[in-house]
């Protein structure tokens, strides 16, 4: 296939950016993606300095992505950016993001989606209105054994799912730092930035993310024990969540990033009534299925196992035994909405695995799951309906 | 030190029973007692063909645990048994247990300690009022890594306990089975033999003990969501509880025995404000400390290992690095037991390693648990109270 | 099955032996044998202490193996010893088996066989004119995971075999130690009461046991580099050995004691032309099987496990997830042995899978392996040839 | 730090090449490198092709290497390349290494080095002379954990080394394929593309140079058991090799490409006479450090984590519990080669954590480790001197 690269904008992703540092590796992994614009920080300085250090035209550092917009417009067709990648921390989601598609660019977000559930939906129907192409990253359903094990019961593997256990233990948060000594604990627990919760909005979406991915059900209602465990916190750093979902399959999140010594071992587990399955990040290459009657299997990544589903192998780059990590996790995103867009581009029908991203409608849900986790989390009742 | 073997009589364990071999070889394995009556069964035959398989001397075969205490105590104070081990279904807890103690005989109980909470602090006053030795066999804190991480967070290691995740997933009743296919899923499901609890009672109450064991913090309240999985079944077989503890900590607790596939990998996790911790059944031998500025440490079994405490050190039997597994774990306890019976038999004062077997408190505390949990379980509140 | 305890007398295993104390519990785990005599130290002191603590029958605790065998030979049929345990320093093997054997008693002895391999094929001799049983006690093979290895690869489940990695690591003996210090180390580490090898004779022939028994190939020839690491030391203390099998399988054999911070992580790979396995003694309960197109399995042991072999199953006591060990690794070869023995004393036939202990030809080959392999660490031709 | 990206031509890494596109990916990971010139294939066509897939500028793909030095010195100095990656079989390494060098472009060159020993030295001279920069990719000492490693035992925590296991199995040459069916598997089999050696070429120079590299020793002898073990083979398959090295230390290397089932778990093992280490390419974030007398550790990989050198710091990109492989390896590489390269350019002095990349010297003594391991494999005699 024959195409040129794809030229995209960064929003946000300066000096001490952890998650934009991620973001442009993930972009440029496969050569199919060119980063040559950005407004990298809402102080000028800074942002013409990082696009320096990026090697960018200088022309095309801006000071404000509303001066990206209005001047990458201005450009000639094969030269301006194609899409926008929006890293800032979660108050600065939802205005550039309607800005990007009104101005005719993709974009790519960072999760989670917006501020408030109410921004998502403002968003998600502007996504749909404009018809742009929309990718969240959430980066733990791109790896290609979170995607086997969504397509190993998608199948019928695993029976009628009945239990969905996910866990996110961190422990970074386990004193309190100056903004000055971790700027990430800064604004993450920052309400004015983060949005009403803390842990739930930073990593327990991502839990919840995977449990409905990987599960194919979806939540109806939650039980939410959530804490602050930190004095001089204002937001939750740590919590517990009983699950339900729709078919009756019970389950539980556990998210904390007061869990001194845990690094970031997201981990899942899923049973159903035939078979039961588990992964976790630490071994993210290897995918455990457990049978009752015949020996557990362990399913490998690599892009010359044949008995791996499609959406597995259209998700790996080298063959098994070569471990594929977090950084081509996030990259599996890029590639996948990097080549639906160049289908869209071309007018050809994108493949079934290129559209497996994650977009708006699981921003909604994210955002929906943050905001009713805090509200069950201060109910004296047991159970909170989940809607989204 | 010398002493005589301690003489043994078994109530229950006849054919078929899981438990039964498993307390005997438990007794067995360091040669300090000897198996001389029992009473296998409430069947005559089959405690007769009990007793003859395992070389009994066919007077010391009884036809019921009444026989037993009336004769055994009829018997020259050097022949008469010295303790009953009970290893009956739970509702056949109670009656022997009071009367072993009441015959003057000391008592080794299988877990959980009665049918109902009543019993249990009935039982409790006896063992006080007679001043007899009881050990109640919750297997799993008589892993030597299990003291060793009760003593590191008794000595301060992790700082203040944050936090406590306990989980114990099994499969093995992932399909219903006939009493015929499976004896042991037989009792088990039934109300009348099992008690209210299911699941919780199985294996739930281990993991409440191990997680109050090894944190050294007592339970003030919880949140349970118990589940019947299985159409045709009375009492809970899955289960989800959240924690709270007296100082502040809060946990998860989650026991099932319908996760397909799952064997019986017991294991917990424990957070402090300094570091934390965590232990696995199916990796016994192996105690992991995560530090937040340091690398992580392996804390491993053996009679040789010059850093672990005298709690560890004397519940091994071998070097590292020659796995000690269940049995061994369950042989802890009644080798405790039996040092401190020969100790009190000789009017010496025991080691306070040798008292560090689970004994009345346990059982209590156990079987509020259990009668919490359900009635957590069918609230609507969020919290309901623990008290024992 | 009614049959009464056998009866055993123990040579060696005083105070301060490992192996003894290993010996006793893994012969009494099973309630099938009752330590009733002994000759535990060649200081009548120290054996008296030893009886007295086992609580054996004062007259039963003799001054040497000659006068126990004299004496027990004298007793009633119905109470004299069935067989001898021995486990003394090599150098103390061959005597008291052979008279062992010729005062009627059946022989269990401990690893290696012998001091010398005339000795052992002496011994061996004797065995088959006496008609008696031999059991030697080559630890790893008594694990069940082990027995379906070999089960495996007997029934072609890999094929053709082309390759056995098998390795010893230790590291206890990473500096020198006085006899008081380590008596372990003392007369390990000395030529006069451990053979021609040290590491090669501990542990080596453990390794070479395991790799013959789970390829079911015969070794033909190898070529080793053996190494005396520590100034003040006469033997071996670590070695490496390539090998060669007969059906042209090639392979290597890694032994050490002097490999700082290991354990006794004995571990085996075998290939073949159609898959591979792999099993080490610190995951002693799950067996991996690997496969060119198709996930690899995770075997694991217990006695509920439906897809063992007889073998495996005949060697477990637990269900799945309740991990066995060394102790009951070790306690599977007396099991077997007295199966075995019981069906002698009653005429009846054993069954296969009690058969399945090591004995004399184990011995011999075992003992050809040291002699062997030390002359090939001294040649300077690449290959010697194996002969047993 | 401002500087402009490095511009790259790849020359190899046509259609159907694993390792181009690992090159290509590793070289555009962290935006320092721009590929903008190639000859991908000596079949014009498929070079064309390769470079329209690339979105390369079609004037500068090329039909030949020669072709594209000729080409690329003629252009301007701020377009032309600054450096070629090679990334063709063995056989064509050397010519078109020694081109770019003498036309002024860098280096950056697939291992093994060239086809022979003797080209090695010639081009290593020419390295020298020309004063240029040259890397060669040996992928597995770009894991922050195998320098990390190699810090550890520089500064002496391992104490002096005494033993090196280091092993690298794969099973993909488990059975004979046509050419066809695996192109990798037909030039690696091919002794006029592979030069002398398959299997050690191929993988065992890896382990080789690992092993070199992580415990800082150097080899002096060696012997060898290489196997050719499928029929209509002409190069070993399989071998397994005693290593002694300068400082008296021994070891074993073992690399396999018919242990089927294996994938490619490099792993290796180095123990001193103080403490000893682990590390496997399945667990790459995971550095283990064994302690005769203290619990293990864990070290990880994290660009977070306090307690690393400075040379791990380096090498990674995010934080721990991210996981980061075997592209990320790779990109190590080719980023510490970029930095050099552009403190060159800029005249200022390179850090020294940039400079930890693999050169000529590597290359050299691997190719002599491939001549004389054949050489050892073929003698009778025990030992063959190692020389480079």
């Amino acid at each position: 296939m024959s195409h040129r690269k794809l030229r995209m904008g960064m929003i946000g992703g300066g000096p001490g950016s952890f998650i934009g540092a991620v973001h442009r590796i993930a972009a440029s992994m496969d050569s199919q993606i060119q980063l040559v614009a950005g407004a990298f920080s809402s102080n000028p300085e800074k942002s013409r300095a990082a696009g320096e250090e990026l090697s960018l035209d200088p022309s095309r550092t801006y000071q404000s992505y509303d001066e990206m917009f209005e001047k990458e417009k201005q450009l000639p067709e094969d030269q301006r950016i194609d899409f926008v990648s929006i890293v800032t921390p979660n108050h600065v989601h939802f205005d550039p993001a309607v800005k990007a598609l009104q101005s005719g660019f993709h974009v790519v977000l960072d999760k989670p989606m917006t501020l408030t559930l109410d921004e998502a939906q403002k968003l998600q129907k502007i996504i749909e209105e404009t018809g742009m192409l929309f990718c969240l990253t959430h980066t733990y359903t791109g790896y290609p054994m979170v995607k086997e094990a969504r397509q190993l019961i998608a199948n019928g593997t695993l029976g009628n799912i009945r239990k969905v256990y996910v866990e996110y233990p961190q422990g970074w948060l386990w004193k309190n730092f100056s903004e000055e000594e971790n700027k990430q604990a800064g604004w993450r627990t920052d309400p004015k930035r983060s949005g009403v919760a803390g842990c739930m909005g930073d990593i327990g979406t991502h839990a919840f993310n995977l449990a409905e991915y990987v599960s194919g059900e979806k939540l109806s209602k939650m039980c939410a024990d959530l804490n602050t465990t930190l004095d001089g916190r204002t937001l939750d750093d740590d919590g517990i969540v009983l699950l339900r979902f729709e078919n009756g399959a019970s389950g539980v999140l556990m998210a904390s990033q007061v869990a001194t010594g845990a690094e970031n071992n997201l981990r899942i587990r899923v049973f159903g009534d035939k078979a039961g399955l588990e992964w976790q990040q630490e071994d993210a290459n290897s995918l455990i299925i457990r049978h009752p009657e015949q020996p557990d299997q362990i399913y490998r990544a690599g892009g010359n196992v044949s008995y791996l589903s499609s959406y597995a192998l259209a998700n790996t780059r080298t063959p098994a035994g070569h471990p594929e990590g977090y950084l081509e996790a996030f990259a599996n995103h890029y590639r996948n909405f990097a080549r639906t867009l160049q289908a869209k581009l071309q007018g050809t029908a994108p493949e079934k695995e290129w559209l497996d991203f994650p977009g708006a409608e699981d921003g909604v849900r994210g955002m929906a799951f943050i905001e009713q986790v805090v509200k069950s989390g201060q109910s004296e009742q047991k159970w909170t309906s989940f809607e989204a």
